[in-house]
């Protein structure tokens, strides 16, 4: 299945082209780094979309030919146009994977398909955050050590105004005090979601090979399931037995 | 508790004014019978808020007076204005409860909340519902028997378009042949939400005992546990451990 | 991976040597026709055990030889040795998945892993069964219709006394009235753990192409996800960060 | 309810009675401290029982008295008879509330009820425990800060060998690097089991009045909620709607 695996990352793409601490790291983009991170996996497309792009480089044939889409946006939320948050949110029912990374957890999207306002603790001081695993046997910590850590990252702290996740695979611990439900799984309609909690753009951690391992693993866990995509649909049903 | 508890019964209110044979059964509204079935218990206030009416009822005065809101919309869901949906949802999120009845499964707000298309399988021929109660100690089955019947309903069936529920407390067996999950709770938020199923105009499941006790059962269920409404919010927060 | 799947199908056997109208549905036992079920499958190895071999064929050879254990029992549960039941639960826990069958739902070993009574309803007299599938998009329900049919199968009735399962697959509507989770699976230990309903010993339904195909998801579906099983343990850590 | 509610706080009594570091902080017991927690509080009765009593002093009678059941117990797990394991366990599923303390999470009536070994890392060398709510609106966390601590407590780090939680309702940051879910609840039979973390014999944790409100929230919300115990049992059920 995942060598059939059509993949589509995207970025907002802002930080990176008006802040040069976060260019040093990203020069073409947090999307060129976490396509960097995918390339030695057997998917058998990654390809990107920015909010600047017509469509925000989401039209309908882009989705149409993904399986699971990254998405990382932070700033420009409000800029994400209502019909492509529809659209996006719609392809998910219909069992398109989705991978929310980091703040992108205040993204319309993520907002739309959690239905709560996904508030949580933060702090940008930069500050060491651990990685424990939870869930050892869960696809998506296939490979890792018991825990990792990245030694500079921004703090979410608890609580997390999401609804319980149908899967709580990894939790952070930061230096500073605070703790975080920090790789989540959500089932909606036909589709999976993940959400996995770093990538501050002003640290390098889409170079981090524990990061790019879970993310990879997100992807492949995400892919449809569903032979073809199919929409939810409202039926009127003949009955199947004698009413009389 | 229970005795400061604020109902407020929201209804569209479009099938008794344009079909007798609705109006036979429910001749000032379904809110109106609704709120005979809940006057028996210690509600401190029991109001009525309809589509037709300024703002549909739901002024921001209105909420804030609001512990429990239930919801009846079936013809009209498009005609709730967007402003109206997120005030409401922004309320549960603070910590109202919620009880969405039949076919507000597919209202705005229950699609808001719940972030899925929340379809289904249907026919309304008028046929013998089954409820039975899987978990007997959720406070929502209090008092109920292990099932109960009502000999005419609407039929919805599987599969249903919502996020696993966080509990489910009743099935429904239909004589042609369907079963539903009828009765699930989610937490979203502060707030608790309670879908119950039955209820379809034409037929007088408002007035049945067992029907009347689940909603009085689930207005009870779905009251805040916090003592004042409280939004969740971000906030950047101090480090409580030292950094360096 | 499934390609190198060990799968081991444990039967009773004891209905099938004692009742003919068992033995004229499954003359060399209902292992044997499970393992038929599987066969056009691409299993490394089937093997069967059986409840009456030395250590009912469960040595700690075959267990660690099997990576997904089936479990067919209904007369005899209290004759299963408590020594083999702790043996397959800690291995289940290292990893192995488990899939429950039929009466099996009140054995020893899945007593012991939900904690619970796991009673429920029941009458034997033959009736239709009919499947509904709730999560289409499940690895369990690849390939299903949107419901199947057993024209004759025990009727199993909820309440079921289970902890609430991680998923609920799909749901049974029976022709004398009564509904039933019949489709869950569980997360225990780093094993899965997946109960399917049907399979009454005096009804063919092990033959039915449905419920075949319904048992060799179940078996994929289960698979270990660690690439070698690994007992949960307690461990003494050093601190990671000064304590002082 | 709560002013009927009937409390037994259960206490292996080993420690206080061996070691002089242990009597020094709990000089009549851990359970007589964690009476003393819950005087102020309007329960019925609240009496103890410990290991060395006969029958662990939870007879039949006693437990038809109990309607929520504390359970301490370290040292001496093995020394718990497996007849009164099955009991209370016959208990809880009839709907009596359980609440398990600290070192209780490897007891035999924990281990029976989840089904799993409950297994986790550890560290008794006294350090910095930070309590984060992270469901503000569950009655367990009423009343709560948003976060709390414990200048010294043992270390209990993930992963915790549990089943996923029904409700995860605080997380635990150690000094030392790790996390851990240390306020969780689960749904069994007809009954209620509240898991909390703290309460390591050497420290004073059960002294402690953020502690002391998190146990007296557990008791209430752990209540019965049925009117009368009842144990799930099979029943042969006459079908209600005609087989032919």
């Amino acid at each position: 299945m995942s060598d059939s695996l059509r993949v589509t990352i995207w970025n907002e793409y802002h930080h990176e082209k008006h802040n040069p601490a976060v260019s040093a790291i990203y020069p073409n983009g947090i999307h060129a780094v976490l396509k960097d991170g995918l390339a030695a996996h057997d998917f058998s497309s990654i390809r990107t979309a920015t909010l600047d792009e017509p469509e925000h480089g989401l039209t309908e044939q882009v989705l149409a030919d993904t399986d699971v889409l990254l998405w990382w946006g932070h700033r420009r939320h409000n800029d994400v146009d209502d019909t492509i948050v529809a659209r996006v949110q719609a392809r998910v029912m219909a069992g398109m994977g989705l991978v929310v990374l980091h703040s992108g957890h205040y993204s319309k999207i993520f907002k739309a398909l959690t239905g709560t306002p996904c508030t949580l603790n933060w702090r940008d001081d930069g500050e060491k955050e651990r990685f424990w695993v939870v869930l050892p046997e869960h696809p998506i910590a296939a490979g890792l050590p018991p825990h990792f850590e990245l030694e500079k990252e921004e703090m979410y702290g608890e609580p997390f105004g999401i609804p319980a996740p149908d899967e709580l695979v990894m939790l952070s611990w930061f230096k500073g005090g605070e703790v975080f439900r920090s790789a989540c799984t959500f089932f909606r309609g036909r589709g999976r979601i993940f959400y996995f909690r770093p990538g501050h753009e002003t640290f390098p951690s889409y170079h981090d090979a524990n990061v790019r391992r879970v993310i990879a693993n997100g992807v492949r866990w995400a892919a449809p399931t569903l032979s073809e995509p199919r929409a939810p649909a409202n039926v009127r049903m003949p009955a199947l037995e004698p009413l009389g």
